[in-house]
């Protein structure tokens, strides 16, 4: 029985680790219940079950599905019965209730009916079957409906327990808010007094624009042109009137441009940046304290006193159980690194900083390169070692081989830029393609396969798909166009795609195009983020636009002659530039062409096409999309570009991260050199992707690494922090 | 004798001072000479009068004159015959030469001949001259004559020797060359492969541009065309005839525009702001070190050994006379406080680290705010001090007065706004000038006139230069109208200006907005180098342009019936869009439309009309102008605002620079204080205008502050710097 308590609170421990590593990346989810002891088992379940993969995939697949509905929903792209939209729906609204209700179990109440999160699920809910039961009424008794909550649906995304980045993206943007408004203010106020200046300068003079309508007389008119012309997309001829006239006015609009586009607009920049940056900043440092908080807890719990009344530490054993049970997949070679990062002295046992810093290293990448031997010097050892085979290697190991298949895709590329009907050029693909097949296979040779096919050889993967799925589709276009002399327009564009595709590669031969590239792919999943985002507004505009503008402009197929098409079927847009430029499938006739628009949009801030069939107040949809989309969310944007970049170029700061991964790098080289001398172990190395972040939030903590004091683990949390309960873990602490 | 020696030895040392305080912001001028002692005298004076104001305001002046000639040159604005335009070039050339030989005589010959931008100047004079001479020649004997020296004369204005800060950016653009011409090679590469992808996708489908052409069937067209898809130029229309055929090729042109304009734009960005702040914190860092030495230098020439072996020190006396020397028309009080801080111990005398520190005192702004009575006060004090006199004071000084005002002001805006023809309309603004006389006036009353129109009062003296020009010019229009009946348009328009300008000042009262106007205000002498780097290169691009493109545009006057009025002169333009947009005035026919064309290339790269008059290869122009001005010169700007506003938003740090200004400010108060207790002293008060930098310099040292150590004044400065002889004054050091 003593046994077994042990063991039991072992368990409690282990578990209670297990949170504080689980939570280390999250912010309110995850607190334990206060009800009965008994019940403390089920619930563990409970919240292992929820956070299994699974459920979250399932989760995202039906948020998808919903937001896929208003591709069937009038307006659609493929038009479907109300009820069997409807049906989909309800089958959704019922999963995000159970996920709802199985998070509500999960959590103490009061803590599930503080947070804004799953008030706005249950609200967002609420209101959509509020709407379905409405529209489906209205519909049944054939009146006209509008289903609003359509744009409800976005905020799903963002409310998710699992949306935590896009929360706090939306939170950043939130806090920034004020200060964006009072430059926004100021650029407003410019604005108007550049407008009515030149109301007084030009709308007198009785000068009339390309097609005859008098020329900045009117003053709202002079307001949005001139809003337009800091979006560039009406210069010049918005000040070609006035030109013409005379060189003095081209001074105003030289003015107004270095003002408003050039200088405003990099104060924006500044401004969204400066903002976004400090509360992103400030959430992070939050979150580590929190993590390290939740770290310093669990150390109290694993702790034992040590033999000379010196500081409490943690052993080896304890340790391996914590490490086993957070992350059950990692190897013991990376474990035993790790206890060699942590345990530097060599005791035995780690104190208090050596076991916070576990969060951090368990964030690094580490991978494991088995120094395999290859599976052909294996089978059959004597061809492999022979001679030819060794020239071999070193032929392709050897950096001429490079160059040469580097010089191959040059030719490649000139190839391809010729004409293919050409018989000779068409049958030089195979040639390529024999090529390219050989220099993956000679790699394969020499290489290990696994280590090839390793996970973080981007390049290796890449080449070797495109090769393929290259000859597979060469191969099926070839068939069928012998066959039945029919060749599939699709199959030859993929074919064509895949071509270039390979001409990529080239990049990654150029060391200092691979540093540029990897950058790139590094903040590729915080662009992710910021892709949600997007994808959040672009919908609510969506579904507003084409409640707004459905049908106003249709677009005739290219071979239709019916006389409206001129006009795309809107007699209003006779004659005008958005006809004449042929701009008819701009549109908000369905949800696809609305995001194809709504981006263009975002290019160049094109609206007068949508404002001649509507109303003037249309362009309030047009400038407030502008707003949001150009100079906020763009604009953070660039801000998280530019600071990943910074990041990149300040190697010099040697940090607490970098401290870090410098230890491990240094362990690494002292086990490989150790395990040589161990004939008997399997030559084993580790290499870290110290570049490379598991999560969004190890970006993040790198990027604002600086201003974070690595040995700062008050246990008094931030006061506010501890008593929204956002971070804190009452139950768990109090055992 | 001996006294005149001292007097000698000591006037050496204070001219040595002198330099190293002018030398402070200065990187290569002002070295002494190696030749015979005898000459000094001379040199010094020479010296002397090569940094006259007056000499320099001369040199920019004819510089202006001979950039200004292109007014005057064909292609002309009015034009002038030959004869005079080279006359006054020669007699720039003379100025310029003069200027030039006045410097060799004031350095020694073998800096003077090490120094790239004096050889430069001699390499750009002589080559005008023999292009000058070659041009006559070939003029006189009625051949085709170039004047290609003109390329070459906005270069003088970067290698003056007060165009120091021009200097400094051309090298930090320099040296970030490599960086940026890495990622635009990637650039390339990303739009080359995405060209053939569109070239292969969409150039054997018979797609057809608006225009019936065939669409994306050449390869440079396309290159060309993606290229200024990244400038956003011809977006959505390029898109619009695939995205017609098929919704997919949308998707090829989203992620071409995320790639390219957002995503690559953003890592240029990145680059050129990195690559430049490095430079040029690189420079800041070796001319503050140069300065610091400098002045420790002339601490080891001005000091004095201390009475018990202690540290040397420098004076009060000593350092009076230094300070009187280098700054004649400093007050006595403001030397007082410089004095007080310096000497924070008061103990007559100061280290070297308090003497190094005066060349950053000096260039913080102080004002002086001597709280004087009211004239009124002096000349009939018993009204002044009167009851009704009072209270209209504290009426005045009242916040509701700024409120009254704000609102008079936002009513004239909609008086404004209103039609003027109105009679009743047109006497307001009688009424409204009237208030606004009233309310300087009262001011006027209230706060002493001198401090009213202080230096630093911008908006004082705004408001009182508007008001009094709209007076003038409303009577001058009044009496014009009434008098001949006629009102002159540019009267009434300045008229108009200024009644706009006057509801600017309503910024002022809102205190978000001042801090943004001021940190704009701040960055402006900044902004000033910006446009001197943006005229060099506009010049340049202007006179290339005026020898490709001159005269192939014609413009037509708005009355003129020409029937080549619809396609600007030239046959070719026929049916264009160039034509039907009437573009006719953007031209290349002189330096002014070229000037605004290339203003117009900057927003949006239009430049379709120039290749259909000239050749497919003239959008190697057009292209070369977006690199250097858009992605070069424009992001350099960008960075420059973003890092100012950054500075601005980061006032907690608490670095040596507004340490000093802090100190000061202590002193200040104490003096105030102090003085208040001795009622016959006049009642004195310090300002200072903490935020406001005397030089760009000092702007860019308080931007890198954070990375100089305070303390490093090392003498051994850079051996590179001291090796080049950059900083170094070898010949006072050796007195």
């Amino acid at each position: 029985s003593s046994d077994g308590n042990i063991r039991k609170k072992e368990h409690k421990k282990l578990d209670k680790c297990h949170r504080a590593q689980r939570g280390a990346g999250e912010d309110v989810e995850h607190e334990g219940n206060s009800g009965p002891r008994g019940n403390r088992n089920t619930r563990v379940k409970l919240y292992i079950l929820y956070n299994h993969w699974a459920l979250k995939v399932l989760l995202y697949f039906f948020i998808l599905v919903s937001l896929c509905l208003a591709i069937f929903e009038e307006p659609a792209v493929w038009p479907l019965p109300v009820w069997a939209t409807m049906l989909v729906e309800v089958l959704c609204l019922l999963i995000f209730t159970i996920r709802l209700v199985h998070y509500a179990k999960v959590i103490p109440r009061d803590k599930f009916w503080k947070d804004p999160k799953n008030i706005c699920i249950i609200v967002i809910l609420m209101l959509t079957l509020v709407d379905m039961i409405i529209y489906g009424a209205m519909k049944s008794a054939n009146y006209y409906g509008v289903r609003w909550s359509r744009v409800l649906r976005p905020l799903l995304l963002v409310n998710v327990t699992e949306g935590r980045q896009l929360r706090r993206a939306f939170r950043s943007i939130r806090n920034a808010l004020p200060q964006i408004f009072y430059v926004f203010l100021l650029f407003m106020f410019s604005i108007l007094i550049f407008s009515l200046m030149a109301l007084k300068l030009l709308g007198k003079r009785g000068l009339k624009n390309i097609d005859g309508s008098p020329y900045f007389t009117s003053y709202l008119e002079i307001i949005f042109e001139l809003y337009v012309l800091v979006t560039t997309a009406n210069s010049p001829d918005i000040m070609m009137p006035a030109y013409n006239a005379s060189f003095i006015f081209a001074a105003f609009f030289i003015l107004y441009i270095l003002i408003n586009t050039y200088i405003f607009m990099s104060v924006f920049l500044a401004v969204v940046y400066n903002n976004y940056k400090k509360y992103l900043k400030e959430e992070i440092r939050q979150l580590v304290r929190a993590k390290r908080h939740k770290m310093v807890r669990a150390f109290a719990v694993l702790q034992e006193p040590r033999e000379e009344g010196g500081e409490p530490v943690v052993t080896r054993a304890t340790w391996n159980q914590v490490v086993q049970l957070v992350q059950p997949n990692l190897s013991n070679a990376h474990r035993e690194l790790l206890w060699s990062v942590s345990d530097d002295k060599n005791q035995g046992a780690i104190g208090k900083v050596a076991f916070v810093q576990l969060a951090d290293l368990l964030n690094i990448e580490v991978i494991t390169l088995k120094s395999r031997p290859h599976p052909l010097q294996w089978l059959c050892p004597t061809l492999y070692q022979s001679a030819p085979s060794r020239l071999l290697c070193r032929m392709v190991q050897h950096r001429a081989f490079v160059i040469v298949y580097d010089l191959i895709i040059l030719v490649n590329a000139v190839f391809i830029g010729l004409d293919e009907e050409n018989p000779m050029i068409a049958n030089s693909e195979w040639v390529f393609l024999a090529l390219y097949i050989l220099e993956i296979l000679l790699k394969l040779y020499v290489f290990e396969p696994r280590d090839f096919f390793s996970k973080h050889s981007f390049w290796n993967w890449f080449d070797t798909i495109v090769v393929i799925a290259a000859l597979i589709a060469t191969i099926i276009n070839s068939a069928m166009k012998t066959s039945k002399d029919f060749s599939s327009q699709q199959i030859l564009d993929i074919v064509f795609i895949l071509r270039v595709l390979r001409l990529v590669r080239v990049v990654d031969s150029i060391k200092r195009f691979r540093t540029i590239i990897n950058t790139l792919i590094r903040i590729g999943p915080a662009i992710l983020t910021f892709g949600q985002l997007i994808l959040v507004v672009y919908y609510i505009f969506a579904m507003v636009g084409m409640e707004l503008f459905k049908g106003k402009v249709t677009f005739y197929g290219q071979s239709s002659t019916d006389p409206a098409k001129a006009y795309c079927g809107n007699p209003l847009l006779n004659g005008t530039d958005f006809a004449k430029l042929n701009y008819c499938k701009n549109n908000f006739n369905n949800v696809v062409s609305s995001f194809i628009l709504l981006v263009e949009l975002t290019v160049v801030n094109q609206c007068s096409g949508f404002v001649t069939v509507t109303h003037i107040s249309a362009r309030i949809f047009f400038v407030l999309f502008h707003i949001i989309v150009v100079i906020v969310i763009l604009n953070i944007f660039v801000a998280f570009v530019l600071e990943a970049f910074f990041v990149e170029y300040s190697v010099d700061k040697n940090t607490g991260w970098d401290n870090l991964v410098n230890a491990m790098e240094t362990i690494d080289n002292d086990l490989g050199t150790s395990q040589s001398a161990k004939p008997n172990l399997p030559s084993l190395m580790f290499k870290i992707a110290s570049k490379r972040y598991r999560t969004v939030d190890a970006l993040l903590q790198r990027i604002f690494e600086s201003d974070l004091d690595p040995e700062d683990f008050a246990e008094n949390d931030d006061p506010e922090a501890q008593s929204s309960g956002n971070f804190a873990n009452p139950i768990f602490g109090s055992t």
